[in-house]
């Protein structure tokens, strides 16, 4: 989405997606505007290797503030608009894409009300991209038909039966949940109690594409013992179905190749199945 | 997922996802990939800028090969195979994804089977992209707490009734068809008959991020004459849910600000109410 500017004393924003932190997975075009910028918005999600590459001068983290006279998010959205009244050109920095549960959605729609020029640029989803680089594909061919994204950690205000587990089990697709580390045994049980198969193959993936990355894997009935095991925390997502399972083709063969299991970049440390 | 070369002679395959189209929307990894390599297996999914950025002398297109001797997705197996056993660095350039119905979990586990090395380069999902750049967040913590991508061409090979269109609407999250344009009164109908709301919001986004993007928007009963009526082709994804509905505060503020909706880059040449 492209707005014209219509007056050039007001400053556009920038709606960008980091990707899942690697600063290689950026966009060629987050990349240009966190060069451009006078400002960037942004929160902890981004990770400590893009967040590093910007100067101290022009971060501004909106990601700490709690309680005080504004929600955080209603602060956001007020500084948005103020900082491109003073014509500064903004980048506000998501991390993964700025409309997966990045509430990208309202900042743009406090932009159009308030008329101030913006842009979105989308990002590399953690939801996928976590999965692919622990050799996770989310649709397969044989597998699935479907892929679905839902957040572990509802919104405390709405319905408690706000998803439908029962639903999302019967799709038969892939399930990958953002959150969801600390809900994890609730909505395992959930998916479990609406007849999803107990061997289903689960992994976890946190800090996907950080320097520090771990993958830790098991079944809809093991992964809660894993998750503790291995003292998995959040930024994570859990991949639950058949396609989990690929990964282990994949390892097998750089068990083979390697010996041992200790690259980093391949998310390996962190293995059970 | 990174493989540690263990012969010096065999080229390292990279299935790289170019995004949806826009070259600034591809990684920086991707930008320097495609430079880095001897060749590059591509089909026309990446769209006609970024392909034309590549130089002719090392293009490869596997997307136009049909029939012979080998399933065209047996021929690219093959090929990849043989490239790296040349020593050659391969790029396989698949568009947005390489795991969103992209088929690369198939060309992965291929390679792992055959030994060569390779790594997965995540790339900007049309399925969240196009909705995106069409002023369309795909999550929105007012409406919705899930999203489920599908495919609406599902694999002639498999069960009719592989996907669950019941379970779909069941979610009550938004869905994103990709290759969903010719069998769109099939599934607006299954969905229907689910039960889905009549007057669920839905949008066509036709070549995101392409130089002539179109998107039209209806509703679930609508949106087949609004298909026919403005000829919207593959490739295309169709988003259904109140998400959908998010445009037409984003259009209505871009028209008050600029009078008229001829922007290229906002899509608005086909938007039907
Ligand atoms: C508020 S959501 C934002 C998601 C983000 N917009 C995206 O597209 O990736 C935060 C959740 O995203 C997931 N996440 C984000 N970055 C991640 C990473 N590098 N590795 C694993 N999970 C990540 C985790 O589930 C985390 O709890
Ligand atoms: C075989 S699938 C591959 C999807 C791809 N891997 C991705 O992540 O975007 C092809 C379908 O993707 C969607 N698609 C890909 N690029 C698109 C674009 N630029 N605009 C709209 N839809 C696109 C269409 O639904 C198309 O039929």
């Amino acid at each position: 989405m492209t707005m014209p500017e219509a007056n050039d004393s007001v400053g556009t924003v920038y709606l960008v997606g980091s990707g899942p932190g690697d600063p290689e997975l950026m966009t060629v075009k987050a990349r240009r505007l966190l060069d451009e910028a006078d400002v960037v918005l942004h929160d902890k999600l981004p990770g400590p290797k893009i967040l590093g590459e910007i100067p101290e001068a022009k971060r501004e983290d909106v990601g700490k503030r709690a309680g005080g006279e504004w929600t955080p998010q209603e602060y956001t959205n007020k500084r948005l608009v103020a900082l491109a009244e003073e014509g500064k050109t903004v980048v506000r920095l998501k991390g993964g894409d700025p409309f997966v549960f990045g509430r990208g959605g309202e900042e743009m729609e406090h932009l159009a009300a308030n008329e101030i020029p913006f842009e979105v640029v989308p990002g590399i989803t953690s939801a996928i991209a976590g999965a692919g680089v622990a050799g996770i594909p989310v649709t397969h061919r044989d597998h699935v038909s479907s892929v679905s994204f839902v957040t572990g950690h509802e919104d405390p205000t709405k319905d408690e039966s706000a998803i439908d587990w029962e639903a999302l089990a019967a799709t038969g697709g892939t399930l990958v949940v953002l959150m969801g580390v600390g809900k994890l045994p609730f909505y395992t049980q959930a998916l479990l109690d609406a007849g999803m198969d107990p061997e289903t193959p689960v992994a976890l993936v946190e800090r996907a594409t950080w320097p520090n990355m771990r993958v830790a894997s098991g079944t809809m009935e093991t992964i809660v013992d894993v998750r503790d095991e291995h003292d998995i925390e959040p930024p994570a997502i859990t991949v639950i179905g058949e396609v989990a399972a690929t990964r282990k083709a994949v390892v097998d063969f750089l068990g083979n190749r390697t010996g041992e299991l200790a690259d980093h970049d391949s998310g390996l440390e962190t293995t059970t199945e």
